[in-house]
């Protein structure tokens, strides 16, 4: 039988080391909350002797009410031989009052040479004593051998005496940790290999992403016999990053079938990657493995018509295992079985409407031409969809519209909008400000529609995107604008396209409130029913 | 001696089908004629059979001029057994006069039966009839077994009968293609060992990176006698991406040391990744391997003071062997050094002005606190950073301008800008008609000072980028303006912040306008001393 697989979490410690990423204490917590419902088994929160919001966070961390997780203080062998039992760095994680703690020591001559001035002999002290204090202090300890692996390909007696000062300090884990992430695959297979036939003590694995292979390494020291591995959600961390959890996990258990210490959500795989992209603010990768968003989206006519009559023809697994879903997407190189796809998913069947889905795809061909993308814009091709089936009409039409911008050297800027529309045969004429054009025209809008609509107040842009298309053409090129609006429950994205910003946001602007109101008719019409 | 490797791009064909992206003809142009000063061996160019588009391109590539690369058009079999030399897909391919073809067949029985309703026979007959009518039109035929892996694990016999069809048709390469992209490495490393010890014909392999896996297992493939390897610039394709040949060929060539077919300039391996993203219009990945920004960036102040002392310690590689640099990140800790590093590389020694880079830090801080952000704006950067030297000030001042947009529901729309500059003491009074506020401003801003400086004339606006800010905010939130200029000799990028998108455009728009004069007026003084 195989061996379980004991999942470690760094995104609190590790994660934090990549560039632009900051997380509050809360931010910490929270997502240390969903690594415990997730699964996770042992969540690395930081380095409490290097700074004072770590510190922080390993007090507030008592507080958790976690399931299965252990919450692992992080931190360095100590600095000197002589004074092991008052290391600031050692302290600190005892102070932490975690009963997991990892600590990582030099494996590489280079380093504990050149970097720390130590010989051979004072590393190796360094190491055996700083772990057998942490044990002595009852906790567990995981032990990172830092650059194992360049350490052992420059001097493999060096990096294996390392590793044996660890274990007999009496380190529970000894982590084989390629710090650089440049190392292949076939060597970390070999050296894991080499390694596990010498040591008792379960062996684990760090690698990151410089070679674009933490994941691959990952999964190749496990098959050599590791059991525990380190890595982060999105493999976010220093330079190129961690190995990533999120494709880790659910190779090893969907493809080769190993358990892991505590039970897994699989099906919190995407929304736990989205969670911790949004905490980091970062937009999330659409083209991860599992969870992206494109993961499953299938936009070639041969795969389309494929797909849909066997999803496994070209999909791997089935989304839902890793809570992901499939999409099908709406592009120039789509054919009819895209249409009707999409259609059916908005509860149309185009199937006895042939004409109409080849006049569509033309349609949308010629407007993905002039630069409209509805790739992620599906309200404002419901709309489109709909308008063809003469089962929506806008809600309004703008006779007029004027924008006036002004400012001056003082920076001192003021911009109005003044608009004309026209509901039902009532024209309602006003004009409002904003801090920009856009935001004008906007106000404008609502304040004009909402005596005929109420229920827009309820509307809130949550994003607004701007891309310029014919990049050469610089400002006189097209812009192609999304907006994602809300109301709360539910968001729906709308797209403009114009050589006017202005006019372009207007659209997608018009597309939104227009695509609401469509969805609140329907549903008044469904409870009158 | 290891194997020569052959490197096959389809960034034009597979990395086209990835969600968002769409190339024009121009844009596929471009690409190919950058992809062969890298030294990539084939470019596939498109599918002629599926699209106008991609007809047009093998016209056009016909009057490219070539160092090393060939350009290939793809396809798939012929459909029907009676009709190989009139099937229109494959006249398609001959018809784009290309010398290299490449071909997919069905070799995973699923797809034949169920997708295609072929019999065995008829399957095997289709791939070896294809192939070889290409090979009497003296093509060099490359077969790509579509899902062969999934197909030899549901089948060995008849996977291994399909390829043995390509091979008796006459083709070059067998390519073995993960198409799900759901192989794990050992799996991928022993079937094409197992392969390669049956088949003469050399093999390739065509991967896809669903368990974000595609790098190594392209790899482990080669390292079981693969000779070509297929993937795209960036790993962009269908759903997950494919085989990322920004990380295969640097890994091929700086860790394994396998040389390739004809000769790569490794040191082109950065621009080329971002001259793709660029024309695919999408944000370049900070923390791809080898390519990205961040990839040789340090953060972490243990790593910093390391590789202070000898980058090699935190670093798998010299960054510039592949055209990338390392770069030292702000934080909290480390501002003024920071500061000083960038100072120096503008060639500014900072190291007698202690107070002045505390004094930058704080201000760059409150500015990025804003909204601001120099990383990517460093002609922005210069300038703030030369006018509190006192070597900068503005070329121009201006005292007052209005912008006009109306449009009416015909869609007609007009913009007009009225702007008052000062240079020098003298008045410019004037006003410039655009397509948009922006393009408006722009022109009135040229014609102004046109008079003034003609050599302005040469700047031309290569990239236009809006991102929202505090997006919670919708229309009412900051944006950040940032724009790239070129006088066609070099660009640079500029960056402007403010709640009215206008506003912020004329930020950028003035930085950049002032930064060239600047740089003129530095050249100027030079010619002259």
């Amino acid at each position: 039988m195989k061996q379980s697989i004991e999942l470690f979490d760094t995104t609190l410690r590790d994660g934090t080391q990549g560039e632009g990423i900051n997380l509050s204490v809360q931010d910490k917590l929270l997502i240390a909350q969903r690594l415990d419902e997730f699964g996770i088994d042992i969540i690395e929160g930081g380095w409490p002797g290097s700074n004072p919001k770590d510190e922080e966070f390993f007090k507030k961390a008592k507080s958790l009410r976690l399931n299965n997780a252990k919450i692992c203080a992080f931190g360095s062998t100590a600095r000197d031989i002589n004074n092991i039992e008052s290391d600031a760095n050692l302290l600190a994680l005892l102070n932490s009052e975690t009963s997991v703690v990892s600590i990582f020591g030099k494996t590489w001559r280079l380093h504990s040479q050149r970097g720390l001035n130590l010989t051979d002999e004072q590393n190796e002290e360094l190491i055996f004593r700083s772990v057998e204090f942490l044990k002595r202090n009852n906790r567990r300890v995981i032990y990172d051998a830092e650059h194992f692996f360049d350490g052992w390909k420059d001097d493999k007696d060096f990096a294996m005496r390392m590793l044996k000062a660890a274990e007999r300090g009496g380190a529970d884990v000894l982590v084989l940790c390629d710090t650089n992430g440049g190392t292949m695959t076939d060597e970390v297979h070999s050296i894991v290999t080499e390694v596990c036939s010498i040591f008792q003590t379960p062996i684990g694995i760090h690698t990151h992403n410089d070679g674009e292979l933490a994941v691959a390494n990952s999964l190749a020291a496990i098959n050599a016999g590791a059991v525990h591995v380190q890595g982060t959600i999105n493999g976010i961390g220093e330079r190129c990053g961690n190995a990533n959890l999120c494709s880790i996990i659910p190779n090893l258990k969907l493809k080769y079938g190993f358990t892991t210490k505590t039970e897994i959500n699989l099906e919190h795989l995407t929304s736990i990657s989205n969670f911790v992209f949004e905490l980091m603010n970062l937009a999330p990768n659409s083209r991860a493995a599992y969870v992206g968003k494109s993961a499953f989206a299938h936009k070639g006519g041969v795969h389309v018509s494929a797909v849909l009559k066997e999803s496994k023809m070209y999909e791997h697994i089935t989304p839902e295992v890793v809570g992901n879903k499939q999409r099908v997407l709406v592009s120039d190189l789509s054919g009819q079985s895209n249409i009707r796809y999409k259609a059916k998913e908005l509860g149309i069947d185009l199937s006895g409407h042939k004409e109409l889905s080849k006049k569509l795809v033309n349609f949308i061909k010629t407007l993905e031409h002039g630069g409209f993308q509805f790739d992620g814009a599906e309200a404002s091709f419901e709309l489109l969809l709909r308008s063809e089936l003469n089962e929506f009409t806008p809600f309004f039409n703008v006779l007029d519209s004027k924008v006036n911008v002004v400012y001056d050297n003082k920076g001192q800027s003021h911009a109005e909008a003044v608009l004309k529309i026209e509901v039902d045969g009532e024209i309602e004429h006003t004009a409002a400000d904003g801090n920009g054009p856009v935001n004008a025209l906007d106000n404008a809008l609502r304040k004009a529609l909402l005596r005929f609509y109420p229920e827009i107040s309820l509307i809130k842009l949550v994003d607004y995107k701007v891309r310029v298309l014919d990049e050469k053409d610089g400002t006189a090129a097209k812009v192609r604008v999304m907006i994602e609006s809300s109301d709360g429950q539910e968001s729906w994205t709308t797209v403009g396209v114009s050589e006017n910003i202005i006019e372009a946001s207007f659209q997608a602007l018009s597309d939104s409130i227009n695509y609401k109101l469509f969805k609140f008719q329907k549903q008044k019409s469904k409870l009158t029913a």
